[in-house]
């Protein structure tokens, strides 16, 4: 009696992941977990400041414009000016609640029911599964760990079929943390534009990433009317609690997805969006030294794997580290005995895609470096 | 370039609408504004209070569980159970962004592409544009005024075909604030189970009804495996700009829905969730004494209505009146002349089906007494 689109979905990654807590004992110290990302420090005072002053404020009891509040909107628009050098206008910018929304409504704005939309393998599973509950059917540019995990154009060119309508990307990568070279989204999206395709790019761990490595050329190429770009003020800002997301595409396209998040949601909570357009300027340096703060842990992470017997790390960039293990179970199953046996959770590859049976993503950025430091005695202890 | 399911779509109506108050110059007093359902009176202080205080809790911040807030779902069954006097437990529960989400969750749980799904004729529009978009085609059940626009048994029969899978009303109902009786509602649920059908009821003004009359026993039906009860607490609790809704459905539903929800956005915005959850219980007499101050306008509305010329309420409850217009002219272009000339703002049926010229929807429940008062001397200067 269900829609088989929705009964063939696995439950959701993380809410399965988070039911093997209950299985660890504690014989380790405390859980340590790398699983869903969440920055483990809280947000700036003044952030909490913002929110309760909207939260008495009775502009945010009402419903608000479709599109997003008109300060957040252009706030942000002038956050995506000064990340990449270019002009983008408040009329470009839809503020969702959360990434995944802002996905659903992308998708559903350019692809219906027996279209195909590309995706890289691995994939971030919501982005595959919000496809395929609405009948879009999904192919997959394999990406392989000896090209850092980046998509080929050659294989990107492969995977194009006659029903194809869009690249879904995301950059920095979950899972993999690969961050896209700015020429190499270049070339992407002039095959995306000689191939007729939409570019979407996920761009949710921007903030987490060095922006000299980040910062791409997308918004001036002559392509641009057909990109999408996707953020999420979730983890930058430390409130996911209040579901926010953006997204960043032509105005054409926005009025488009005007009507999508009309039927989805009539607009963003309020309480939050307020909030937020008082706070992106000022918090800039704050959201630097926490990306400081990130490369730090960044790099625990990678001399804490130089201690650990067997594992290596495959790829790794603003938030994750995509890392192989030894065993010869799937990743599932070793991220079960690893999350109950030694009390680190991580999310297993079996959950990204088809062949990542050998890895595990560990979003190391939601962990203190005393907690990174911890992982090769947990980890050997196996 | 653009999804056609999603091209074809017009425009969100009330934006359409909002936009004709600019052309009103104010030469018979303020706008009164009866097109979208928002209570012209505040929230509860205590209310405001406990959204203050979820704000500045940290408990706010982070990811909820995607069906929603266990002590919101706990709180929301029990008032459940309090309104129609059966056993409602959390799990039944799924709290959703707005009742426009909790509408998109439930339709894709039950169809995909290339299904049907039944409505009534006038139907509530974003209803119709969510099926729409998702690529489920939808059919009409013809509802007459001399019926009261209550959907018929033999009308809801014929209309039916082999790819239906559900049948979806709104009672309280949105447009014609008709409520649909016990009974009837009982004799549907039947038909629906031997033709194997979901029954949805979008139920979002049932606290601005005398809870006598909107009573219904579906909820003890041997059918209520397939019903899905959806639920708004923007309006009752004058909170839509905090985006909450809920889902009252079999636990097996609501695990599907899940998968949907954590596609859509995860889970829905925290800081009301909280908020709400201590405060459904505490505010049962608030409520009702909302509900006395409704029925006062609706008779205030439908005195109104007696002293003006060529109009006549053809439909009216709970929050809306159903009138029909003297004009030749389609519902659109009488709805805007209303607003632009003597400042009343209404929705034209026209946006709620193809034979709706006419008619016009009144929010009644929006104004003041003395705002009500003044359409006489309005829509007689016409």
């Amino acid at each position: 009696m269900f829609n088989p689109a929705v009964t063939a979905l696995t439950a959701p990654p993380v809410a399965i992941v988070q039911q093997w807590v209950e299985g660890y004992g504690g014989a380790h110290g405390g859980l340590i977990d790398l699983s869903q990302a969440v920055p483990g420090y809280p947000p700036h005072p003044d952030m909490i400041a913002a929110l309760v002053a909207s939260a008495s404020h009775k502009g945010s009891l009402g419903y608000g414009d479709i599109e997003g509040e008109p300060l957040l909107r252009q706030a942000y628009a002038e956050e995506m000016a000064r990340c990449y050098g270019e002009a983008v206008s408040a009329d470009q910018i839809v503020i969702t609640a959360g990434c995944n929304q802002a996905f659903i409504t992308s998708a559903l704005t350019i692809a219906g029911s027996g279209d195909h939309v590309l995706m890289t393998e691995p994939c971030y599973f919501n982005h595959e599964s919000t496809l395929s509950m609405l009948g879009i059917s999904t192919g997959y540019v394999p990406c392989r760990a000896e090209d850092g995990f980046i998509p080929q154009l050659a294989a990107i060119e492969a995977a194009i079929t006659p029903r194809t309508k869009a690249l879904a990307l995301v950059s920095p990568n979950n899972p993999t943390g690969a961050v896209y070279p700015a020429d190499h989204l270049s070339d992407i999206i002039s095959l995306c534009q000689a191939a007729g395709l939409w570019l979407i790019v996920d761009e949710t761990y921007r903030d987490f990433q060095d922006p000299a490595e980040s910062r791409h050329v997308l918004l001036s190429h002559p392509g641009r009317d057909h990109l999408i770009l996707l953020y999420s003020f979730s983890k930058a800002y430390c409130i996911p609690g209040h579901r926010l997301g953006a997204i960043c595409a032509s105005p054409e396209a926005v009025s488009q997805m005007a009507k999508i998040m009309d039927n989805i949601q009539i607009c963003a909570p309020r309480v939050g969006q307020q909030a937020l357009a008082q706070m992106i300027a000022p918090l800039t340096s704050w959201r630097q030294d926490n990306q400081r703060k990130m490369a730090a842990r960044a790099e625990a992470f990678r001399q804490a794997f130089t201690q650990i017997d067997g594992f290596h790390i495959a790829a790794m960039g603003a938030y994750f580290g995509y890392v192989q293990h030894p065993f010869s179970a799937t990743s599932l199953d070793v991220a079960e005995t690893i999350a109950k046996t030694v009390g680190v959770l991580t999310i297993p590859g079996d959950f990204f895609g088809q062949h990542q049976h050998q890895y595990l993503r560990f979003a190391f950025a939601n962990a203190e470096i005393e907690a990174i430091n911890a992982l090769p005695e947990r980890l050997n202890a196996l």
